[in-house]
């Protein structure tokens, strides 16, 4: 089956997607858009000449009955709305992150979910679908490195303007070590304190940069985040699980290496684009093969953004009150609790 | 535009292409199939859900209205009468190595085509497309190593069965460094001399194992390339070129690094067939958009067919006198001069 | 001029030592040695075929005219009381660490010395001396990464008996990121705090393992330092420092690389002898050729022995309280302000 | 017991070893030095503060009875008369490369050594004492990687001089390739074979540059080496051997590695002098060492140092005929044929 894709916000991410699965990914269609700016939606049409609708608003491109899937790429602000009234409708939903901008309203789309009776909703967590963090969790999960007890993460930006201020750390960069990292370790989040080492003569006055996260999980793991995000070298994401037998890490990106003037060196990216680029590609192609297999997506759900929206809410706090902060999860409810994980793979 | 395949040949390779176009890329789909095995061409068309008509023949397959695209998996000695078939009807062909089985009958091809006044045609050499080799031509063709002068290659296999005899190491696996070596160079062959190592106690009767071929180019470059099928430890896949200026080497496959039992370690791959996976995709993804956009394939060329073909009959030559045997191609037409490559990347 | 050496301490490293100096570098000679165990100074004498007279006691040694210079290598407790008896006669002391076992007894040294009015002491930090840590320093000092923001350490050991307990993580393994942390960047420390991960299973009711140290020192730097004892693998010494243009990190011992059995992998040593052996013998020579060369040793001094006694003092209240712990150094004497460092290199 | 060394030939090379001696090592004196021109052995005996006597020449320097051992370090047509007469007093042998400069030369060193009766001499080929090329030894003779099936070397220099021609890239450059490959693997050189690649415009008009020499051994085993003397990047020494079971690899000088400006990297030597540092120190005090010992030296042989010569010479026809030429050896005299490798190690 052809899944119809009804998309929410024909911004850059928005066109990336439609481009996605138009014109690389095979199961999917754009049938309908919309934005707040309609002659954004319907530039898009054209651009890719896609044979789809151009609605006012979400409410009635969700109403379209050849909308099997909501992609909602609009600005976080409007996610929570758009995906609820999704769910309501019964239809599947891709949803960038944030999937709600606050905790409360993460907790909103997975009642409204639960209700439902079925999975319906993915967030957009691509690293899951890199091949290195998919290789470093199956060296993990097989117990190559035993028990894991540390962890180690970098996420290092080459630079960042004058908009981007200290919080933006948690809500824009860590983000995404904070999806990953629980999945990774299998464990869930207990408390984060936060360390501004000397800050970088490229920063600006409303950004600490670097800072150190120090979380701990529910067993006791310890993990030490840095987010250096004018870093000036380049693009550059690390992750290394330290467990009870050995130590295992996420694979630098494959580059050629040469020997030319006295270094032998292979490259970094300076460029984000291009870390995860196959990773968007397999994510939303897993999506649409899961729909189609199993009847529900198999990625980051509902809760995922819920632990996301909680997690970036203490690291926040830790930021301001330089003290260790709990990081409180309700209970995982048992919709969510089953390990779909290792099916993927 | 969807482009029609025809499959001709619906073996182990014939389906892998037949679910990468059906179920992971964009813009084919699988109109028609025929196979020897007529029972074979039917079980594919279930197992795959397609919407095909099943053929006697290929010949009755490329007269097929919705057949823009004959897909060549046949085995090797029936490529050439179905390429010149597909090639007479102005179908384009996507062929599998060999093109043909002899030098002469690439040759028969390259004029079929020439007539035909247009590209149909490209060989199935995927690793022009591997991410690796990619980088790796970009950083020759950018002058970051200055002139080419030599190249080290290496292709080695952990075991191979009896059937593997002394000629199926060009035949069968230097081929593939055949096809790449001249392209990331962008130079012809002049020459080859085989030396045949210390056997491996691993080997049998009827195979030389190791084996080193020095093979130069008109411009003199140097290339020496080991083929080494039993080498027990895994399957490796190794270049290096060493220009004027510097180095440069294929990356390695990326995988987890582990620090475990004393040692610092990554894997290395066994089986053959995950080491270019992502480049089928890539090479069959390129092959339906450049006809898409620019009316003819853009990868190996006929003529890249027959360079291949001349040069393993040269290969096996010399593994058969030990001595320095010519690589005598005829004149390159002008047909085939256009070097496309950069385009591509 | 050849300097006479005056053993104190017979033990495993007193030994080796004394094999240094006799057999295998140039400019010293043992003429003295004594012991607690006075037979294990004449088993020394005899094993090493020293023409050396053995005394009764420390008093007796330094007071012989042939020893220009006392070795220390006695066990902790009676360090002090040596040190300062041979400052006092004005000879030079090569001492082990630690220099004294608390803070008190290393300032009591750093004043006697000072009373001198001369550089005499060295303390045992062999690290310093390490081609690889000189190599970092090289690099830091030459602005490669620019100003240190961050340290990123790692001390692990593949496992330790009952004995070793919590303290002794600080002690006997921390101690040495603590004299070659502080040198690395040329700062002072400021604050630790200390969090103890999920424990291995491999530990003990007594030991807490492993053990992070987040050290600050003056300027802001902030040292994040892994102690893991009982890590299995291997006898790992890392360090990375992040600087604002760049990172560098201390060379991996170098090992012969293999491929063999589907693994690309080096050996990591599971002996810490084997890892600082060169340093030993460089640090040695260093300290013969300084005092000959420039009257006095260029090794760490005094101060860095109290240094390192009021840090280490600092780390294990620091894993008592769970809480940020200050390092209050008394303010430095001006007869330690001379940096000889890049001398020395 | 102090062995008495008396130099012949006071230019660098034999400078730097007599700082070795008396400055770092342990067990030798400079006792007499001789040069054709005294006035540079009177400025060494006083640079180096030597309690040494200066001597017209070799013969008188040789009749000293305190000179135990006569370190050759003169130009190459001199070593072989110097030798010899050392030898025939019964004095022990430290000479330079080349032991002398014909084969025919060489074995009337080892004649009068067999005569002697007692292994004398060493010669200085240094790279047997790397520690990089010894534990590459070490994993072939333990069986780490199986039966050895080939050896790929390269040795590259970032450029030579006008006076560097053709021919030194084998007497000057590949000698010590020549020297240790053969050791490395444990077997004896039947044939070798030149091809010269494209020339690099770094060269000049009498040398061919880079050179590729493929040497058999006697069991099979082909070695590819590789002399590039104007590769412009670095001092680079590499080498890798192929067996059955897998590949062993000479470690990489060791380096720190940054991360800086978009590129992951590690230093490549330039300067020759430091790539085999240690080991010329390692090398002297082992030669010391095996002296006082067991009473003669354990490095390479008069044998050894024939052995290179008789190759040398076959080298140089192969770079001016083109074909393979045979490499002939006269048999082994029992004399040498005791394997004292692994002793040492």
């Amino acid at each position: 089956m052809t899944l119809g894709f009804g998309v929410v916000g024909t911004g850059a991410i928005g066109r990336e997607h439609i481009n996605r699965i138009t014109n690389k990914l095979s199961g999917g269609k754009i049938v309908a858009v919309t934005d707040v700016n309609q002659e954004s939606a319907k530039q898009t049409v054209e651009q890719y000449g896609l044979d789809a609708v151009v609605y006012q608003d979400d409410k009635a491109l969700i109403a379209d009955e050849k909308v099997d899937v909501v992609l909602v790429t609009s600005w976080g602000p409007a996610h929570e709305a758009t995906v609820i009234a999704a769910v309501e409708a019964g239809k599947y939903v891709f949803c960038e992150k944030p999937l709600a901008t606050t905790a409360e309203g993460c907790m909103r789309i997975v009642e409204a979910e639960i209700k439902q009776g079925k999975k319906l909703v993915q967030v957009g967590f691509m690293r899951r679908y890199d091949s290195g963090y998919v290789a470093l969790k199956q060296a993990i999960d097989k117990g190559e490195i035993g028990q894991p007890l540390m962890v180690r993460a970098v996420h290092r930006n080459p630079e960042v303007g004058e908009a981007y201020v200290t919080e933006m750390a948690v809500v824009d960069t860590l983000i995404h070590e904070i999806d990953v990292l629980h999945w990774l370790v299998n464990d869930d989040y207990k408390s984060v304190q936060v360390v501004f080492p000397r800050k970088t003569k490229y920063s600006h006055g409303k950004l600490q940069d670097p800072q150190l996260f120090t979380i701990e999980t529910n067993s006791g793991i310890v993990m030490n985040v840095e987010v250096f995000v004018n870093c000036k070298y380049g693009y550059d994401i690390q992750c290394e699980v330290i467990g009870e037998d050995g130590v295992a890490y996420l694979p630098e990106f494959a580059s050629v290496v040469t020997r030319k003037e006295a270094k032998l060196s292979s490259s970094i990216l300076t460029d984000w684009k291009y870390r995860f680029m196959d990773a968007y590609d397999v994510e939303i192609q897993d999506f649409m093969d899961s729909i189609n297999k199993k009847g529900e997506p198999q990625g980051p759900t509902s809760w995922d953004g819920y632990i996301a929206a909680v997690t970036a809410d203490a690291c926040v706090k830790a930021q301001q009150t330089g003290q260790k902060e709990a990081i409180t999860l309700q209970e995982r409810p048992v919709f969510y609790s089953e390990n779909t994980v290792l099916e993927r793979v």
